[in-house]
């Protein structure tokens, strides 16, 4: 706690040295001696419990409970759909060993649960009537990356949820995946108040064993995007390599069709470029853990009739928000950076003159704006400002989404908007090779999302491009 | 959903078998094809959510926050603290490999968290401000155990809670200690519905690391006891071996005093092998994810009226108690087995003749008493039966837990009543080796708890005993 206060340099100048002092001095993650694996301390679990609560009672109310699988798949079992062992091999963590035995079969550490809850859904399944199957979990997952690690937007364990639903046709699994990624994108600009953009993936982004992707991204303000979730359509393909069948109604046997989608604690990371500032964080208040801080002003003289006051304050504020008595041993200067930094939606100071003339000092943390407030409008003022501070993050971010993006009808153009960080509408043939080459040319764009427009010429080879798509750098 | 209905074993004659037929057939939980862990389905995982719900509320309320660290564990940390190493090294699962990649140092699979959350700790803890520190954490926990598996009870990998807090005195370390054994005794008793027995371990069954620790256990219907959860108080073991030091009041450099403890999803175990009877699964209502199932008995030609009285009747309990209207495509004789199989406390009983008279037919599933309720009353009657069976469960279970206590004074009497599945209350000595040596003596029995009373003479050496303690066998 007692760490220099303050970010010691601007978003604006070192977008990625400020990223990490926010993540640090406003305590919400802390390297640990494990490679790239990072500690989410309480602040960015608390918001974490916020976002698993109101995506939980989503799917929850349509129908999907939660269950849980086991962390370790069978080496024969991870390679039993051809395009998912090859798209996840690289990144996996083996475990050889327990104890001071060298065990027969290697062990994957999920780096996404299919396999093994799909051995599962091979047993339980046999009728019509078991279906829907509609099932989620919250668990962790290991994804061994060789890239630089990056708190919450990559990490080599992280935390999310992973749905995994069959169905008996084709029209009702695709239905699932689109309602899926209309509750996500409520979550994320509702709750996150991030602006996205959402689609198809091309061929060569989708996941690995889909018959397709959709997914929801956004811009970061370093000219980044970031995939915030995916929702995917997965046809026949894992029902076929692991012989889900179903007893239909008209009496023949038939494959499942299966859908499966995921958030993670990546989110965290993109909520926290959106919105923090050169103060540090700044915490939508729908997602707040902690809502106001009340600063009592202490003068030695009037301490105790200071503190009494604000507890009585708080015990008023407290059934509306949740709420924090700050009688900490430190100056209030300290505390006001302190709840700055950590991003707190509400400040409200309390002094001895603020008593005598029955008001508070409210401080609302995006804007920075301090207001004299009567005692008596102050629960009113404080939900006026927190909704209005929640649709003012989001419009402006919003605002910066727009501004982000343009088009491209050549790779001159394509490669400058890329240099200036742009999300880049091109039209291009859509194969896997085409756009590999786009990626080497640009140094290192790739699609973010199919649009459905109508496809002119390929930004790449000229000839009539099959698809318009979004390319940016991506974390 | 098409096994065989029922429970084909009774839980006298041949529990381990009962057992597992109830935690499949109830759909509880299934294997997988990783020797040793389970895959928790939904009315299992419900359960876990609602013990979640209730132990995190109290902790909560008294000042812990949640955070999240690596599952892996370097193995040089894994190391710092040496008769926790030794305690817990047989049971490791290691990382050795990542892609294709050899580790250079081995990583432990986290069998509890210490070692990687203390060094954290000795980074945060600098001054008597940043304490007490008050952490939990939700998450998986993997022991490699080579004993045969037993769902819920013993499996490789299982869902846990583990708190971790650092004091500034031995007073307030060992006050804290004591505080959460109380939440737990609560979430125990008055939730689960479950007796226990509380007192601290012995040398030899303390936790690996700790100074001492509590326990609270429970002796299920076969003679066999089950530790629930434990809460240590570390002393100063590890902040001296991972240097977690603060800066006093009085300005001098002290280690902190810490404690640490944990209840797992063994609580579900407990829960079925207490409750559960012949006919299948009882689920204690405070915990019961689903309380009150509603079953039309349809005949064709009022088919629909029946289906629409039961919908009105839905919608008027689900205000009160969480609901579910059975309107699958099976025979209600068929529904009314299912219900009973996977235990939900109160069945309704829905048909024309009840309708015509304005009632509806009640059953609690522990007493499978059936009731005929006007449906004016139903609310109420339902909330009386609900408590009434809650009461109940731990009633019986009381007079069990009290009825299978007894006393030995010669090892010729402990031998007999360890046979006869008793909790043995003795007088030993108190050391490791005389320990093993009653252990081995008697076949498998184990201390549970020290008991504050005053010792006899020693039940295996003769000699004026130190201690007194309850010896049973245990899972």
């Amino acid at each position: 706690m007692e760490q220099t206060q303050g970010i010691t340099v601007k978003k604006s100048e070192d977008f990625s040295e400020w990223y990490s002092q926010v993540v640090q001095k406003a305590e919400l993650a802390d390297y640990s001696s494990v490679s790239g694996c990072m500690v989410l301390r309480p602040t960015a679990y608390a918001i974490w419990e916020k976002i698993k609560a109101v995506f939980d009672q989503k799917i929850k109310a349509s129908g999907h409970t939660n269950a849980y699988f086991p962390l370790f798949i069978p080496e024969h079992l991870f390679k039993k759909e051809q395009e998912h062992v090859e798209g996840f091999s690289p990144e996996v963590a083996w475990v050889t060993q327990a104890g001071d035995t060298k065990l027969k079969e290697r062990l994957a550490i999920r780096p996404t649960s299919e396999t093994i809850i799909y051995e599962s859904y091979s047993k339980w399944i046999r009728s019509h009537r078991d279906l829907p199957m509609l099932l989620n979990q919250w668990c962790n997952i290991v994804r061994w990356e060789f890239k630089y690690p990056k708190p919450f937007l990559r990490t080599r364990e992280f935390l999310w949820q992973e749905g995994h639903t069959a169905h008996a046709t084709r029209e009702e699994a695709e239905k699932e995946a689109g309602m899926i990624m209309k509750e996500y994108i409520d979550l994320v600009e509702s709750y996150l108040a991030i602006p996205i953009i959402t689609g198809r993936k091309t061929e060569k982004e989708k996941f690995a064993g889909a018959e397709y992707t959709l997914t929801f991204e956004s811009m970061m303000p370093d000219g980044k995007a970031v995939q915030m979730g995916t929702s995917h359509m997965l046809g026949q393909n894992f029902s076929k390599a692991f012989g889900i069948e179903f007893l239909d109604q008209d009496n023949k046997k038939k494959h499942v069709w299966q859908t499966s989608w995921g958030i993670s604690t990546r989110l965290i990371g993109a909520m926290i470029m959106t919105h923090a500032d050169d103060q540090g964080l700044i915490i939508p208040p729908k997602v707040a853990p902690l809502q106001v801080a009340i600063v009592p002003i202490i003068f030695e003289k009037n301490r105790d009739k200071t503190l009494k006051e604000a507890e009585s304050m708080k015990n008023k504020l407290e059934k509306h928000f949740t709420c924090f008595l700050d009688d900490r041993d430190y100056t209030a200067g300290w505390k006001f950076n302190d709840h700055e930094l950590k991003g707190v939606p509400i400040r409200v100071e309390l002094g001895p003159r603020d008593i005598e003339k029955k008001q508070a000092v409210v401080v609302r943390r995006d804007t920075r704006k301090k207001e004299f407030v009567k005692q008596a409008d102050l629960i009113t003022h404080i939900k006026k400002e927190l909704e209005a501070m929640q649709k003012s993050l989001y419009a402006k971010a919003k605002k910066t989404l727009k501004e982000s993006i343009t088009s491209a009808k050549t790779m001159a153009e394509l490669k400058k908007a890329i240099k200036e960080g742009k999300l880049v509408k091109v039209s291009f043939c859509g194969t896997i090779e085409e756009e590999d080459m786009i990626k080497e040319d640009t140094g290192g764009a790739s699609s973010r999302t199919v649009i459905d427009e109508k496809p002119g010429k390929c930004v790449h080879c000229g000839k009539q491009g099959k698809l318009v798509a979004y390319f940016a750098k991506a974390y």
